[in-house]
């Protein structure tokens, strides 16, 4: 099954390429590796903010990291304008807007990189590092960036 | 008009590539890709320390990412030994050592982000990730790695 | 004299591929390009904990982090079969699991890179960051991301 009948099953729209809000641009390609800027959890469009582990739960932190890899995968999508083109997800960096004492980071980027592997079977298995960041811009409880190969 | 005229219209000195305080290289080049070390800010040779939001203001940090985007360019002078073998400015990783609160990663990012713009044009388009650390080695405000691609 | 001569000079054993504790991979391969997955600090197979400046010393840390870059190496023999095939270590990013007084992430890192350096020699040269995370997964001390570069 490809990645846009998976997608269609899961009932999954991808989101068109989203403006950065800064001086960036959201993906750059370089020889065959494909680098996409850090991707905020957004919420009906608005920033999915809060602390987890205090202000907002490990399972709704899961589901915000989830809705970033649909937006890194819509940024893949715009970037290759075939998501067959993907040769391998090779590398997510999970940032997690942490409470002092949250050390589930780990769990919150299986959000991510769970749906990454039910959608890309082994073209999705990635290495990845997570961690808590202190702050993440607009308060947002979760940031990937990724780094992508292609044929 | 090249970097370097774009650099002297903008009264911008390189600064010659600083020894790494610890065990490792200021830069590696694999490939076409070249990767930075992070740099960290300084002001007149000193860390440029404090923490954003609390310490120092956001229009101080922006400077201070200003500096240290100089500062990689000067690493790229000396890693390439011409800028204009640099085919494109890839990604940037922008640390900001954040007070709890403070939210505006991605606004003291733009103050490398824009220069790099001014001084590289469509060359310079980058990738790039911005949030929170908790701290920053020298309590530095802000620390910048690069990857950049090379002809 | 090669690195297999210098682990048993230096009475270092690499331990076996550890499976993630999540929906990841420790190692992806793309071009010549090796990422490796962030590996957390570990003792006697257990996650080697505590905030560094106030939960641990500087010098347990540095032992934390030589101890991530053993891990690393452990990976890397797993990706590759045999060390030489390792051109160059291109960049570690070193995540310290820091008190929010603590500054001295570069002094961490440098437990990783020191022996990095005294195993690989030149070919161990690489770039590098080093900041303060806010937390880490399992509440590790140490968190180090790799990417090497292989023939």
């Amino acid at each position: 099954m490809s990645v846009y009948e998976k997608l269609k099953e899961m009932n999954i729209t991808l989101p068109p390429l989203s403006a950065p809000v800064a001086a960036f641009v959201p993906f750059v390609q370089a020889g065959n590796l494909l680098f996409l800027s850090g991707h905020i959890a957004k919420k009906d469009g608005k920033p999915w903010s809060g602390k987890v582990g205090s202000e907002i739960t490990v399972a709704e932190a899961q589901l915000a990291a989830r809705a970033v890899a649909i937006d890194l995968i819509g940024t893949l999508q715009a970037a290759t304008g075939d998501l067959g083109r993907i040769r391998r997800i090779v590398k997510l960096m999970v940032l997690v807007n942490s409470a002092p004492a949250f050390t589930e980071q780990h769990l919150v980027a299986d959000g991510a990189s769970e749906l990454i592997g039910q959608l890309f079977g082994d073209t999705g298995d990635h290495a990845r590092s997570a961690f808590g960041a202190s702050q993440i811009p607009f308060g947002s409880s979760v940031e990937i960036e990724m780094i992508a190969e292609v044929r």
